[in-house]
């Protein structure tokens, strides 16, 4: 069905087909009385409403007056852990006396506990909590998610998860980039044996994840106390032979060698990145890696310390923000919210943290050539939201402005009518 | 119109009609199989739902199968500056680039520029966007909120902002407690002359505020730059002399002596305190006066530091709180946001933190008798949640989970079909 949004505050992210970086970095392409059409999932014009009028199909399907809403391309928010159980809600309570991530975890909190529930779930009962959770997702204005594996850690659970977000996919409602984490942490399995997990990976796990295409992309948490640089390398390239790309969780918590590996195996994205320092960015920059910032996170943990959001833009990394959506970290879906936290906390710009949750979040998936912008010829994932200043989505803080969200030209939620 | 919520997870908060402090701060009242009858606006039973559907009139109205969903009286929101024109987009960027509150004041930002847009707009204007934001409030589980004046700072102004006030209050739905803040900042007409400012408004203003009722309480911003501890204790005293309660901005950016001074006025509340000191504590604790909380400013601000709410607790005084709801620092009306920011970065706990926007939260805006709690003879103010575990209303961030709100009685919000 053909559908046209008019009378909007268009952001089109319009430019060139590549992650953008310094100034481009900062262009949200705003069109003050525009429009776009979507026709059979894609978008088949945009720009100024009076020229999109002219178009021959303009007015042959449902018409939506946007009444001068800020309209946007669906967040694309490029890496959350969504498979699991029951939230986190123990560590929660710990946390908040006093206690830190590492010790939670050395007493039977953290990602271990929330393995436990994953072996313990059903692919099925697995399967429903995704398509609640997506609901959330798609309610806030995110149309694509990446999504990781690495709460099973076993054969049969991190098959388990990646098989639960294949029949997410397959429902049509948000888009799932799935993504390989067997080494998220060691299993009590192979305590003290890191190594020997991922050479169980390798040999038992990753051939299957590949064979049966349950993967995009392979992931690794390359910090103290889990993978270190060696171990996380023989996983990813192993990865990278069965054909999967390649990303890194990196120099979170300690000076892990995350980023310089990522730079080093060209990886889609190095995430995190607390402590990176500037080399690890010139080698970033070089690779083409984009830096994938999840602020939530510390947020969500009390840090008084953000990723350097400033200085890694400085050095003309490309920048994507992205919820890390999970039970021990950052238990939010709402991009809105991210955005928020990284003007307030990591002072970036209204503009540069639209254009990470954008653009550049669909390059940080290998999506970026349809997905992250308003253009002839991209997905029509395409979001309403009830303000007329795009600086507001950052602003108000708290909150849900979405009021109406097409997925590939297909209203998925809608609060408010605006047919005319 | 009866109504039962039944098979409820409730939080009562039931007990002894006063602040909540020390152990008291952390008690929630929880009944698991609860349910809560709601006649002629008041609670007429609450308790094990065994024992609620023996009450003869139990099954008279409409039932709603809360499916073991959370159930919690309303928010008391005791801190907000809603009665605004536009939002601050312009000092939101300028602090995104690294400027302070100060700085961004100093150059016609900050307070004063709200000012103009009070001016600026009808006191129709203002009530049709009170009503607006009432709304926000509302389907975010919030009842009653405390509203300052502010932003008008001239005679005409302030009882405009409080007449809007007075209109949103007589619409019925979110219940509003209206507090003339005349010294909020010094006007530009005023500017070097506090002490003059002050006076005007004790002569010219307060009569009328009073006379009118138009307000319940007073509040002066005692803060360096701004109103000192003389200015602040001439102001209160007029107004507590002419019938108002009063509250005080204390110690947020500076030692400005508004602690001391609260407690000397037994003042309800004292607000902010991130720079209050262990003689200011045991005075607020001597004198009854509740510390009511805003951490979602310093959030918003982006501020390492936050309000030493454990130091607070332990001290023994009773905490609220509040979002600060402002244009300026705080853009956010959901009180859930405000609870996870108060156990991720103040380490509260998350039923400290439900007392806090709850029973105390009712104390800090005099309404702790009738308000607060789910308890025979207090108003119905009742909301539901997309939860079946109360943590997870501080635990889940950027969210809102209020599904159906009861105001007095009646279904004001709902978002979800709980009828059996």
């Amino acid at each position: 069905m053909k559908q046209l949004v008019t009378n909007a505050t268009l952001l089109t992210f319009a430019g060139p087909a590549e992650p953008r970086a310094g100034a481009a970095a900062r262009n949200v392409g705003l069109i003050r009385r525009g429009a776009v059409l979507m026709d059979e999932g894609k978008i088949v014009s945009v720009g100024p409403a009076d020229m999109v009028a002219k178009h021959p199909d303009a007015l042959k399907g449902r018409v939506h007056d946007a009444g001068g809403r800020v309209v946007l391309p669906g967040f694309v928010d490029a890496h959350t852990h969504p498979v699991f159980g029951a939230p986190r809600l123990k560590d929660f309570e710990l946390r908040a006396q006093g206690r830190t991530y590492q010790e939670i975890a050395a007493e039977g909190g953290g990602i271990v506990s929330s393995v436990h529930g994953v072996r313990g779930t059903t692919e099925k009962e697995l399967t429903s909590l995704l398509v609640d959770r997506a609901a959330r997702f798609l309610e806030c204005g995110t149309t694509t998610i990446e999504a990781k594996s690495g709460y099973g850690l076993d054969k049969d659970s991190e098959l388990k998860s990646l098989r639960a977000l294949k029949h997410l996919a397959a429902g049509g409602m948000l888009e799932v980039v799935p993504t390989f984490l067997g080494p998220h942490a060691v299993p009590p399995e192979y305590l003290g044996r890191a190594s020997d997990y991922v050479r169980f990976l390798v040999k038992e796990v990753l051939p299957v994840v590949a064979a049966e295409g349950l993967a995009k992309y392979a992931d690794v948490f390359c910090e103290q106390g889990y993978f270190d640089a060696y171990e996380s390398e023989a996983f990813l390239k192993a990865a990278a032979a069965a054909g999967l790309g390649v990303r890194v969780h990196a120099e979170q918590l300690s000076r892990s060698g995350g980023a310089q590996l990522a730079a080093k195996l060209k990886a889609c994205t190095a995430d995190h990145l607390d402590k990176a320092d500037d080399l690890d960015l010139a080698a970033l920059k070089d690779a083409g890696t984009v830096a994938c910032l999840v602020p939530g996170s510390n947020h969500f943990l009390g840090l008084a310390e953000m990723p350097p959001a400033r200085r890694i833009l400085d050095a003309g990394v490309p920048v994507a923000l992205a919820t890390d959506f999970n039970p021990g970290t950052c238990p939010c879906w709402n991009m809105q919210e991210i955005l928020a936290i990284a003007v307030s906390r990591m002072k970036m710009s209204p503009e540069e943290v639209l254009v990470a949750a954008t653009v550049n979040g669909a390059w940080a998936v290998g999506l970026g050539k349809t997905r992250g912008t308003l253009e002839v010829g991209r997905a029509a994932d395409v979001v309403v939201y009830d303000c007329t200043d795009y600086r507001e989505l950052s602003y108000w803080f708290g909150k849900n402005l979405a009021v109406t969200v097409f997925k590939a030209g297909k209203v998925v939620h809608s609060t408010l009518e605006l047919r005319t």
